[in-house]
């Protein structure tokens, strides 16, 4: 077959030898690949009743076996579940040129390559789904893409990288240290060996990038999300902030400022009847808001190999009914790094008379106001610990910089933002 | 035009006059069919670069003014908004067999004409799509007809009814009784004058019965499903459960029990680790469970006018993008009525020797055994307040008759299921 090099030659898939089959082409063999021919076969007669087509592996690639140019010729739709960008980028890309839907759950190549992804889809009359790349099995791609199509969105916040949220509960729960739960999640399973795609946030922006662009229709990509992770976090912090009734997590935004987006990632403080607050273990969850709507959740487990299954085979069901929904076509919007956020600040000071006005006058002269405070111990060991007001974060940066330097403040300050009802 | 009565006239609409226009007659001039006139304006061109097509409203049917057929017949796809059963019903067949697409919130309508209807869409080749009959914009019918299209569902959840949400919420908020939450509910517009159908469970029925269908492809009306609704709730009851950690939701449930199923709505206490348990006030939410995904929730706001009508423009913009998915054919599955229920009893007793040992012992006799156990006040206040295992509904029921013929007994008992994980 030599069709599936050619660009010129979109439209649909050959003519299928079997009436009746649909024949699905998967390309990587690992635990997702393996639950997904288990649910293929599970659901095939199921399936049918559904679309009149009978869904069939028709070849699988490994590192080991298969040859993809004959998957390619032998297959209506490709599953990619290689993961990462190369061999995966030109395997999808040539897929879709040969005029086959694709489903794929790669998050690190739709978050760096989305708009060649897309653009090559629109023009070969494709689908490229890929619910399976944010959030498993919870359908946040589709309600984004389908549902919420009548609403102008105008902020996702989402716990979209399970690892974290399930250390950071530990850490809640057991007063243990970052370190402590992390070996904890290693030894369940939640935690890959390197975590640190994980614990340093990276995981997460590359959802955060997809989500934006499904939620606003602009161009974003990997690199204009900023990510902070979770690793410097302490169990004082967390106890303080429980005292203050906040919890932390680890969250995604992604937000309308004006014509402008920001898309961000970081630890963030919630209070109690924040719909994310009581997401715990490594569970994902997504919250929607728009005027319209006011505000929908979305949770469920996070990615496993069976979750990240099912989510493919929902994509493959909806392609095997066609046609395509065109991608919508992009609108390109600034992005924002100056945002506004509420903030805990967390300080060790000399416990000496006229520490506190200082602070205080430093945090004024920046328009940074106070919302709740508490002092805890004393002399050696006495700490600051308050929750600011919402105000631009270079703003407060500003003014901790200048605290940090007072000569009472014993150590650097630490800084969490705070997500409420404020803003 | 005569087609629309044409039952051999399935097929696509009449060519458009206006290339690039898609149609849109609404049946109905409420407070959703305003919002949702709204919307399409605001969001017609968004939609355009979706679809690649602008839609337009083209006529509305109201009591006072504008003529069925002639909507008809200038329409791509009818929105229908009347509620209630006739003239909804003759409307949207009428549609249907004149090969419109359909759109409704009609929960009345679904949840008691469901097989006729979905027969007459599979025979016209049309969409008929409900989103907004079900939890306003929480898209639960979305998800389970499309991403969950590969999961074997077990058992959803609801609180698809947010004025009796309401309702509880205050009454466990403030400790007021259910006919003061409900003049509040009433004053805030979370109530309608007359709230039989929403306090009496039969409006959370209705949405249950169209979940269940959609859940396990099964015909499921309104009169199979069991219902009872939140009068009966006593304040006392609310706050002797808080001791028990246990806070109190009108539920429906939908679920297999072998090859057969149950559908029901009834109040049930949650613990508080349930994904249910913190959704408040007039808000819905849905949990669907299956072994592959575990379990996922979504909830938002209820069924307001502009989320409703946001749901309905979504499904307009999912119709606009041809074909259909055609129906899923039918399996009858029987219908349970004895299930497994774990429950809260309430006992105002003579406080004498010997009264703990005979309740106990007649639940004995009866299979049900107490997980906690509380005894409130003495003599004549004496209340004994427990929670049993899960057990048969009708051993319990059988267990509280004889307890109510018990001469220290002195009120008739007070039941409330409990769902919890033990099941």
């Amino acid at each position: 077959m030599s069709d599936s090099h050619s660009p010129t030659a979109p439209g649909r898939p050959p003519a299928r030898p079997l009436p009746g089959i649909f024949r699905i082409g998967v390309l990587g063999r690992g635990t997702v690949g393996s639950a997904f021919a288990e649910l293929v076969l599970e659901h095939a007669d199921r399936i049918e009743r559904i679309t009149g087509l009978r869904p069939e592996i028709s070849g699988v690639l490994s590192r080991s076996s298969g040859n993809f140019e004959e998957i390619l010729a032998g297959s209506d739709l490709i599953v990619e579940l290689i993961g990462g960008i190369e061999p995966a980028r030109s395997h999808v890309l040539d897929a879709m040129r040969a005029g086959r839907h694709v489903v794929t759950a790669n998050k690190q190549l739709l978050s760096q390559f989305g708009d060649e992804l897309f653009a090559v889809a629109g023009e070969s009359g494709v689908q490229l789904r890929f619910e399976g790349a944010v959030a498993g099995v919870v359908p946040v791609v589709r309600v984004l893409q389908e549902s919420l199509a009548g609403a102008r969105i105008e902020r996702v916040h989402g716990i979209v990288n399970g690892t974290t949220n399930f250390i950071l509960s530990e850490m809640a729960r057991l007063g243990i240290t970052f370190e402590q739960a992390l070996v904890e999640a290693q030894r369940l399973g939640y935690a890959e060996a390197d975590p640190t795609d994980d614990v340093d946030g990276r995981d997460a922006a590359a959802k955060m990038a997809i989500l934006a662009r499904l939620a606003f229709g602009a161009p974003v990509s990997l690199d204009q999300v900023r990510y902070e992770g979770i690793r410097q976090i302490t169990p004082d912090d967390m106890e303080y902030a429980r005292e203050l009734g906040l919890g932390l997590k680890l969250i995604g935004t992604a937000e309308r400022i004006g014509e402008a987006l920001s898309v961000r990632v970081h630890p963030a403080f919630l209070y109690p009847g924040h719909p994310l607050a009581s997401v715990g273990g490594p569970f994902n969850a997504v919250t929607v808001e728009s005027e319209a709507i006011t505000e929908i959740t979305m949770s469920g487990p996070g990615a496993g190999g069976p979750q990240t299954a099912t989510a493919v085979l929902g994509d493959v069901v909806s392609a095997m009914i066609p046609p395509a929904s065109p991608p919508e076509a992009m609108v390109e919007m600034p992005i924002v790094s100056d945002v506004i956020s509420s903030f805990y600040l967390h300080l060790e000071v000399a416990d000496e008379p006229g520490v506190l006005a200082l602070i205080a006058q430093v945090l004024a002269a920046h328009g940074v106001s106070v919302r709740s405070f508490m002092q805890k111990g004393f002399s050696e060991q006495a700490r600051l610990v308050m929750v600011t007001h919402a105000v631009l974060e270079s703003r407060f940066f500003a003014a901790t910089q200048e605290i940090a330097a007072l000569e009472p403040v014993r150590r650097p300050p630490r800084a969490i933002r705070v997500i409420d009802e404020e803003f």
